[in-house]
């Protein structure tokens, strides 16, 4: 497998993570969305859209959308597991990614940061703004399922969005002292070598990390 | 079940098309989103982030997040199937569906919308210009896999998103003429009752539909 990614992609962050925790054996190539590779020939044919991640599989099939391809893995390698197995705790999971990867990073991408400075706004005013509302939100829905992690004591889907997500948020310079239940459970993410070897500053095509 | 839901809200639609597609009963409460109530301690107390959709189970139980709780839905009632058992299958249909929860929908939903019509926005252009981006990238990237439906002939998690898109997309008056591949798919769910039933204009609480 060949996972397409860039170092400070969020969303690639998350399939790297899930590689691995279940320990994949995979190719990572960069994909330089400052140059504008990602628009190029060669990685359109990956991703119609130009997007990052793409997971190429062996076959060639290519998947796109970090849940997605994070689902997928959890299906052909199920151990240890994302998605809890019983439906009520899958959709637990669900929703807490879904409050980063719908709720929150969508409002903070490149994409989007270039527009609404287009239009005037200060960058990081807006990016704090966001990113609180984002956080403070999973910090909330997780109170009833969080242990170790935000669903108990075993890290899902969930914690791999949580983890890009805070780096966000402290390249935005944004005040974590509320947070700190996500901030204890970000600690004993990063603490498993699976989270360290997926870290941004740990990918080949990291710059001034 | 009780979906908690309002009838313009294109998150609730999806989840009540869903409902009627597998047939389970339920009973639909109105959460009206224009008087505040989503924000009221009988909500919250249901949905800490006062949001909707929220499905309350026969237990008490409330999932939030409209595709979690699709996905709630299809594991306890996989009849008819809204996500494949194949795992690429499922990847795929995921992916057409995070391009419209996560890359469409946040970018036009109300409070996105205040956000950049206080910087200034035009609310209809802005409107304009995010949906459009993203049906025809669902437009792309569904080349493969599109048959009477987005993922071949049967109704999937990807077309309980198209569908509400593309009501929105109306109501910001987008010219649909490059997506006439949608606009038939949209064509073959409406025709369903089930679709039917689920639409905006079929809700109790709707106004002036």
């Amino acid at each position: 497998m060949t996972l397409y990614a860039y170092w400070r992609s969020s969303s690639a962050w998350r399939v790297r993570i899930a590689l691995q925790l279940k320990g994949l054996e995979h190719r990572i190539a960069s994909v330089n969305l400052l140059t504008g590779e990602h628009r190029s020939a060669a990685h359109l044919a990956r991703s119609p859209l130009g997007q990052i991640p793409v997971l190429e599989l062996e076959d060639g099939t290519c998947l796109t959308q970090s849940l997605a391809i994070c689902q997928y893995l959890d299906a052909v390698a199920p151990s240890p597991r994302l998605i809890p197995a019983d439906a009520i705790g899958a959709a637990q999971v669900w929703a807490m990614a879904e409050v980063i990867n719908s709720g929150t990073q969508p409002l903070q991408n490149m994409t989007l940061l270039k527009k609404v400075e287009a239009l005037g706004a200060d960058r990081v005013a807006w990016g704090q703004e966001v990113i609180g509302d984002g956080l403070r939100a999973l910090q909330t829905l997780s109170e009833p399922t969080r242990g170790r992690f935000l669903f108990g004591d075993q890290v899902s889907l969930a914690d791999l969005c949580l983890v890009p997500q805070l780096y966000n948020a402290r390249r935005f310079k944004l005040d974590l002292s509320e947070l700190q239940a996500l901030v204890d459970i970000e600690r004993r993410c990063v603490a498993l070598p699976a989270f360290e070897q997926a870290h941004p500053s740990a990918q080949p095509d990291a710059v001034g990390a």
